[in-house]
């Protein structure tokens, strides 16, 4: 099985972290590409770096076959876009982090990075259906790029507001919210004895499980092939034809 | 890994055909052990029915070391109870065809056996937090145990349905909602050119998921063990200790 | 006219407690019979102890003819199956509270015993349609059977909530959230100058009120009697006809 | 004890007939006053009416020493302004059946007069809570005075909504939704083997159980007492001293 | 163009400060009407006031003609029935500020004058469908009266209400909860960094673009004229016809 | 005042007739300017059109200096990252229809091309919060660069559907789907006796309102400005400084 990964981002120090955190996951008969776009932001904090990740992210997914896709951003930027361009499964890492939160916790709380991202998270629970499961969104005031600078101090703070969490939220589970903290999630499990959920590997584990049951994505309604049309301009190669 | 699959209903038949589609989707490494109460229900159909499988259940469950536990009827019957009684993830064959069909398309119509049994699908889908991304809960109005029944016309039937969620419902999958369709799954996908998700399958290929990536059940909240304390009479043996 | 009321736990000082908080209620010509399980567990605390409790409660229920039947755990324990073995009226004493409260307040807030109740109770809320009415679900963490011990300091403990709960939730009303609770309303609801709401008396009262109305358990849909079936095991004699 | 049923519109015939519906529920030691405002519209058909019913109406209650008080109108007219001046119970005619519906069945439809009138009985619903027990709100089209006319063909066309209720919306009972309907609930209900709530009956029934209960409107929050200020013109005299 | 605004309070001096408000905002071919009813309460302030206010209010509107109304009653007093009455687009102040910040910010909080008015403010954000839009409704606890007494404090202590909204509730923006406060809004607004909406001046705007737009009430469903009846009393006079 | 309208596709016939709608509805004193991206799809039908819409669009945006934007598609293509790159206004033409339905009716039904489109228009309806104010979103199945091709019969169907809307929905009012309806409006309306919303024409109108209000987009949490980052590739020229 081909599962490929594909970080939204143009950060090569992040997508070979994320293909480390996804293999680290696969199954033995799995196979993880990771890719990034050609173009883009260095890290998505918004829904502007979101604008911009998407249409490489597309082209990518377009361009590679494989069993299923992964989005490897915590905002599942594209994730609709995405499952129009191919009848493979597409999986964002907070979808999946959601859902596997919510098999194993009746209600869950998300540490995100920025303050700003918390809006795109709660829109993005409300769309899938599981806000009701989500007891609050949290940011821990850490910039994507600056997770893994030991200078950041970003674990003491993540499990910081984990406590919170779970003191205040009643929070059954926690899930990390962003593809960056992927490697703390053992440990701050450990820690809290609680669940905690990280994205990247959820998000593996459920699209090996979906290419197994052999379900594709629906190709009636919302997720229809683009319909052939003229693109002008220097987007005219990504015509759907 | 070992996954432990329980029919909460007492009919054999229905056990095994559950045993052999739950090993038709487990990966290579994974064993499937399929059990049955020692007492209760043939079958469930409605809310009686399920309050004497829940007893017999939680003790198979709590009985049988396994890595994850599967529990096969649609109406995730005493799924609650059984979290609290393993740290193992337990995962109900409706809640997983609901995440299932979430992951591959927008909205989705579930066909069940008996309109009886449609209340406790649309309180499920609202506590799980799916029920937005649920169209309608149809059913076929074919009993459980004549599902496998050539003369039932089980098959007609449930198609008829599908036919109808997609043309008035926009439904873009389908959930099948009872372990007895398990069969007809691909069939029907076929037939309809959706996605037609089975409960047993998706619950298995989503346990493993659990499983490799090390969550267990929360043990704070909703899911702690039971207290300590006394059962009296016939029930004396199940007190938690 | 005769109210059943059942105290679905096997605790005879509880089912005492029960019966004389019922009778002093009811109406002149209303004939309290209360009665607890011949089997299950000695308190309520959480999902497993429901699981158990149901079995008992049920055949109670349906070898005791009444005009009404109260479901006296605040949990409203095996409601829904209570239902489908009688056309009369059964009112689970959470139900009861949450719609008295909701007639002379615009917000109630619930003080229950243990943490662990809470998702139970926030699930019945969602599924009764009330939970909009509810700003939210305390708990004084005192088990149920010490609720009753001088020993446990309850009283205070459960004052000390309510006064957070008018100060912090703007909750205009409270509903104390366990059986064990029920003597203590009335001087919570002078010192603090709120409607304190006690399920088994409101139970008792709006039972009277069904009675008297001629409306019975519909038995269409969700309700409909069990269908007859094999029960087997040690609950064969549990099985509908 | 002592419950004072207020007609909202000013129509004695029909005042007539809510005393008699009400006497004939309420319980032997209960006296029923029933009264009428001294100003306002004939009957009650949308928004506008309701705002010229409601002065005349809490002039009555305010002036009418009882200890419950019921508001005759399916619209619930005026409830939250009545609350304020009374620390007595107060319930709508509407609310009390949605919460009596509630206790027999799953869901519910309501049927109401003119179809003008659905969108208010959806907004009680909603603020109720209890929109989601609600299938759907269905109109027969037959004007308030014109119920009673047996030329008006009432009976029939409130009866050919019931059986589509039951048909399209999977609704468990029904709730009529009008005073001026209360005659017809017991055959209603016989023909078609479902509960069917007369809201009149109901709010008595209920009212007696708060009354019994010494449940009080809540005076913290939007129920408070009127502040004392200047009222002008021909509302002097209702000002709030 | 011409508008109408009516303060639904008998205060001179408030109708005065709105109708200031108003033009200060309105465009130039913007006529702008103010009025205040005959007969009702010096100031608004919960359900009882709302009453008495209504019906001088409605008379008003019937009586003026205009392009467009506007209630100027944060708690959009009257509004259903205000639509009732007239073709032309009728907007409620509490409504508009609540459309504006919706167009500005994701979420924004509402700062109104006594906690007793917080239910009917929540009542309203709920049927306008804009409460997901909301995060908090606070209170100062300043008397509506009160707002322009420079010992009241008022500007201070609605301006820590706004710092905790913002530190809190994670509102992107703030909307002043009672017109009494327009004076305040840009002050307000420069001073915390945020957009501070008034919502005189918003339904101005708001008004004037439904006219320009050519947009009136529907008069199908909810807002359908009223019917033709006898209305008795003192209130003959207001009898549709 | 100078308002810029940006038709998010790239065919001038449509930019030029979204231009003559705005500028048929704008004040004396404002001036339209209409734009189109200098690269992307020549209609949106669907979200991988919509992805590739929104990078041009944003730089016409972030390019052009106006006292608000208005996003001439239905789908409010890129709404959210649009109101991170300037502090004016930015209105999507369906966010502003739908506020307008809402003023002018209690439920709204919405028309829009393709069948495909309508998962999108209902994720808006729910992030907006306005879901609960729409009774149905409905499509005509016809392509957006059809509807001006006289063959199209596209009157003719949009017309059957607000039929059905009215009869089978209860919509007080109708919101049509597709900046290309605009000219449409005014006679439907007429034709149906109900408001008919054209999105153009309200976000104009608004867009003034939200000018003259001084109100601009909130700048804390979700619409923070994009944080100075490293593009790649070709969007490198796109990267925030």
């Amino acid at each position: 099985m081909l599962i490929h990964i594909i970080n939204p981002n143009t950060t090569q120090r992040m997508t070979d972290a994320i293909a480390a955190a996804a293999r680290a996951i696969a199954s033995p008969g799995t196979t993880i590409i990771a890719t990034q776009p050609d173009m883009g932001p260095a890290s998505i904090e918004g829904y502007y770096d979101e604008a911009y990740a998407v249409p490489g992210m597309l082209a990518r997914i377009a361009a590679t076959k494989a069993d299923a896709h992964v989005i490897a951003c915590f905002d599942d930027t594209g994730l609709d876009a995405a499952r129009c361009v191919t009848s493979a499964p597409v999986l964002g890492i907070g979808e999946a982090a959601f859902h596997a939160a919510s098999m194993v916790a009746g209600k869950f709380s998300v540490i995100t990075t920025l303050g700003r991202s918390i809006p795109a998270i709660e829109h993005n629970l409300t769309r899938f259906g599981l806000a009701s499961r989500c007891a609050r969104v949290r940011a821990c005031e850490i910039a994507v790029l600056a997770l893994d600078d030991p200078a950041s101090d970003a674990s003491t703070r993540i499990s910081a507001e984990i406590a919170a969490a779970l003191a205040e939220d009643r929070a059954e589970a926690i899930v990390l919210g962003c593809a960056g903290m992927a490697a703390l999630a053992a440990r701050l499990s450990a820690q809290h004895g609680v669940p905690v959920v990280d994205g990247v590997a959820a998000a593996v584990a459920f699209a090996e499980g979906l290419v197994r049951l052999g379900l594709k994505t629906s190709k009636i309604g919302g997720y229809a092939p683009p319909l052939p049309k003229t693109y002008t301009g220097s987007f005219a190669a990504f015509a759907p034809t």
